[in-house]
């Protein structure tokens, strides 16, 4: 096991009528500023329940953010925040409105230009304190301290963390989960599998606990992602979802062990290039990764075969192709396609794609930084 | 699942050399009283490497503090921090350290008699803040925000637990731990597995993530437990025995899901009438109780037979024994026996036990609250 910190101080307020309690969590003489992205909470009745939560707090609402959320527009709600003397912020939505309002925080009480925060990764000391209204479970904002943030004028998309900008609360009520699209729910599995994958399948360091926690949320995907899709308001198993996806990015399997991340740097290139939706990109990404590295991933890759997917028989490398196989047919059995033809996208792309994965210094991604251009080439004509 | 909240502020700093890493984590002006046990910490070089961390602070040493830790050696602790002006609290060893600065750190902001935390069980609304240097794995005190105090006086042994006891941060280095005799180091096994038992062993919500989040760290204690006794020196080992024992009872497992806790109140009375260490009753009155209550638990105890000791053949009957059996059998392993009579106590004990439980209240224990005093007999009688 490596040596490592771990620190996570958000409070999860779990589980159906939950909203409520926000009474008991937001502070009695707050000045709330409710932020929100488009505007299924309206429809869905979230924002309803929320504002009674609320009683007789002052409170102003700023919707809008942006699935890739920009500085243009949380610049707005800052303004705004500081024309209705705000001091406590509420994100009610999903990851991208939650790493807004981390932005928000932040920018609140950040001395000078917010936007250095992302371009030259100035340290956040301060940032207002803000809660969580979680409706999509996926990318784990809600109990962690990061964020990215988009520029639309410079077509930059930068992240940023800070031990500042933990949410003091997330409420995670899964019955807020029932009435999201399909796609959506399907998008949020493979983010969260992709990202346990990202902490888990390295190399071994012997971190037996960080090992079978990765492993218990990866087998919990499996069972309940499909069944998220064909029963939308099974409770159980949007239950499951939520924890899950939250567990799989806060901290906790990821402490000890090394990292890899690699395709989630070739995704977003395909995001920027072609607009896919983060986990489509993620779902192209990881069977074509996997492939391409298997030889440094062997030990884990078998354990991974075994562990998760109950592949026991065959030589080394079939039971290594057997579970790339079996991750490529999970992603699909979700709806989300694994080649860039499913997305109409054709190998013509790959080298803009390596273009900019260099402009942008990503040349020796991974767990060993051995992920070059050349194999990151390799990986996306495996995924073509 | 079930509802839940979760929240837990230790900032854990993990690894071998992490003990100089206090320097970053106590405040720089702080005036700290050093709190300790039997002085194990002064032979092993644990407490001359907290000194020079410590550095150029102010600061002061307090030890005696007994496995149980008392009321009365607690309040000489409180008389000496405010006689030395101390603003910050640094706990060196196990659990009964840990509870005991718990407490001392309450007593300290407390307006009142702070007896009264535990007998009346007043709430505990501030606390000096203060650290850990853990060197025992067994309690979890180093990640939770409770304690157990004994009055030598008055004879009574009462648990308190408040937000404002969370150790501000708990330093785990696995190196502390290899001069601990072998059996310490079993009882913190046994301690730790009992502790994830009583969150597990109950009945289906159909939680997942905690489920196997629990079954892994059980699979890791019967991996890692002997070897830790065969092999004291082994970093691997040791690291991952002491981030089990710290997960197994920081409240993440026991998040919405129901907990027993019966073992542990029938253990305490045999370690009040017959002094046994607290872990050695627990491994006296788990298997009993299991088997006691086999019907009510059936559909934990499956799982557990499959999943934890992969037993998967025989009727139901038979893997529910084979499970009960396998428990025994490890905890034997680790040279800690399992039956009253491998303590010289015989079953005319038994009387004087139950009427104990029901001096104090235990009349209705376990997640059903069903374990009345005549179940109770049953399972010490089981356990002769």
């Amino acid at each position: 096991m490596q040596n490592f910190t771990f620190h996570n101080p958000t409070r999860i307020i779990f589980g159906e009528g939950q909203i409520a309690a926000l009474d008991a969590h937001v502070p009695p003489d707050a000045r709330v500023l409710i932020t929100f992205g488009g505007g299924s909470i309206k429809s869905n009745g979230v924002l309803v329940q929320v504002q009674a939560a609320l009683g007789d707090r002052a409170w102003h609402v700023f919707g809008g953010i942006e699935p890739n959320p920009t500085y243009e527009t949380l610049m707005e709600a800052v303004a705004l925040a500081r024309e209705k003397n705000i001091d406590f912020l509420l994100a009610v939505g999903g990851g991208s409105v939650i790493d807004g309002t981390k932005f928000i925080a932040a920018a609140l009480r950040f001395d000078g230009e917010p936007w250095d925060i992302l371009a030259k990764q100035v340290e956040v000391c301060d940032a207002m304190p803000f809660g969580t209204v979680l409706t999509l479970p996926a990318t784990g904002s809600e109990m962690n301290n990061g964020g990215v943030i988009s520029h639309r004028a410079k077509g930059d998309k930068l992240p940023f963390r800070s031990d500042a900008t933990y949410p003091v609360f997330s409420v995670l009520d899964p019955v807020t989960t029932y009435s999201l699209p399909p796609r959506q729910i399907a998008n949020g599995v493979v983010d969260a599998f992709v990202h346990i994958v990202e902490q888990y399948l390295t190399y071994p360091v012997d971190a037996r606990v960080q090992d079978r926690f990765a492993e218990g949320l990866l087998i919990t995907l499996t069972e309940v992602g499909p069944q998220a899709l064909a029963e939308p308001h099974n409770y159980a198993v949007r239950a499951n979802l939520m924890w899950t996806a939250t567990l799989a990015l806060n901290g906790l399997i990821g402490a000890g062990v090394p990292q890899d991340w690699a395709t989630h740097m070739l995704g977003h290139e395909i995001t920027a290039l072609h607009g896919l939706d983060h986990a489509q990109t993620l779902a192209i990404v990881l069977p074509a990764m996997l492939s391409a590295r298997r030889e440094s991933k062997r030990a884990k890759l078998l354990q991974y075969a075994e562990r998760v997917w109950n592949i026991t028989e065959g030589s080394e490398d079939e039971r290594v192709s057997a579970a790339i196989t079996a991750t490529r047919v999970f992603f699909e059995r979700m709806s989300v396609g694994t080649r860039l033809r499913d997305y109409q996208i054709g190998g013509q792309s790959i080298s803009t794609l390596i273009a900019k994965l260099g402009e942008h210094g990503m040349t020796a991604l991974g767990e060993h930084g051995d992920v070059t251009l050349d194999v990151s080439r390799q990986v996306y004509q495996l995924a073509v």
